[in-house]
């Protein structure tokens, strides 16, 4: 087996690349690094991403690191493989390029601030603080609004068929879906029957059986 | 003209799009959107970019924004013209899309943090908030370590030659440089002579003169 992902089960980076490989349909080895020990900061690790931070992937001599360039790669280098996720079409490829933009910045900066405070905080034994949950659940709001209306032009964020702009989502939905945030979602409807729909997809069932196990 | 540039002189998001155009030798036209008349929310740019920030370009009937996803295309999309930006070989690509990453999330982070309380406030006759400032000069400098190890295995960053992983970074350097935070890429010989040399590239100068006038 030449692919190897070294991650956490309960790290939205980690997922994001599980998910991804699980579409692929490509047989790997996830390698489980414990955060808690403290394994992505040791000398081992840190030669995979010399951020030491979760997932690095493995394709043979290859050594990647960051979620989203290790599926951009994913997807390009096993086209032909699984989903198609990166679509041919110069133009179709662009848009796709523009919400996976879109899911790493005005997206995922209201997200991680949200999984901070209401799953992470709580997890530690500590409150969230409500300022803040109020500051990016507005930021949130916001980009969900532009996500109602793009979805009310196209199937998915990048185009008619699913693809890595969706997939990248997946993580944060599947968090933020646990929380009152929820609430904020089902309030747009092209937008929670978008996020049902992508959470229902076979990939991410797959990944919540590993996560489980 | 097909190519028109939706922006203003002074984002680092418009620079970043103008100098890929400059590298790529794109014949282009330039719209300035005037933030302080708000006509970056304005219903004709929103069609453009429905959050409404700059820079959003149109290359025929093609609307895209995200300063990242427009030059991803722009390499692509124009790949035979100027200087090559994404290499054709696909682990060579991983790697610049790894690097590539790296600059929009934890460079960008600290960049942005930075350039936030150093330029923006004292442009609007506020003062720096040196907690804040000193918390993302830690960040950056631990990126640079990063860089500083990196950049003695490979000339650039995606690898032995200019890609867009280095070029994405130019806007972010250029303001930088101008304020005490020069001083930390200084301390790194191997990233200031990297910053020195992509900043004196002939594609940025052009820029700059553009900006000027
Ligand atoms: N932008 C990175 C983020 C990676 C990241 O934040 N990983 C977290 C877990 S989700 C981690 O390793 N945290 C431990 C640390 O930063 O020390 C990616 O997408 O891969
Ligand atoms: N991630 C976006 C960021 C764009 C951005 O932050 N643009 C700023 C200028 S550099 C802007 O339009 N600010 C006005 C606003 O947000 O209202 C990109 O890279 O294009």
């Amino acid at each position: 087996m030449a692919i190897k992902i070294h991650g956490n089960p309960f790290s939205p980076a980690t997922q994001r690349v599980l998910v991804c490989l699980a579409e692929k349909e490509i047989e790997h080895e996830f390698v489980v690094i414990d955060l808690m020990k403290g394994e992505h900061k040791a000398q081992q690790f840190l030669t995979l991403n010399p951020f030491g931070q979760v997932p690095a992937l493995e394709d043979g001599d290859l050594k990647l690191f960051e979620s989203r360039a290790i599926n951009q790669y994913l997807a390009n280098q096993y086209g032909s493989k699984g989903t198609e996720l990166v679509p041919k079409d110069a133009k179709k490829q662009a848009l796709t390029a523009v919400w996976s933009e879109v899911e790493a910045h005005p997206f995922d900066a209201a997200a991680i601030g949200l999984s901070k405070e209401l799953i992470v905080k709580p997890m530690f034994g500590g409150a969230a603080d409500k300022a803040v949950v109020e500051e990016n659940k507005e930021k949130l709001a916001k980009v969900l609004d532009v996500y109602e209306a793009r979805l009310s032009a196209s199937k998915y964020l990048g185009g008619d068929s699913f693809s890595l702009a969706d997939l990248n989502h997946i993580p944060s939905l599947n968090a933020l879906f646990t929380t009152e945030i929820k609430a904020v979602f089902e309030a747009r409807p092209r937008v929670n029957a978008w996020a049902v729909d992508i959470l229902g997809r076979a990939s991410w069932k797959k990944v919540l059986q590993i996560l489980k196990s």
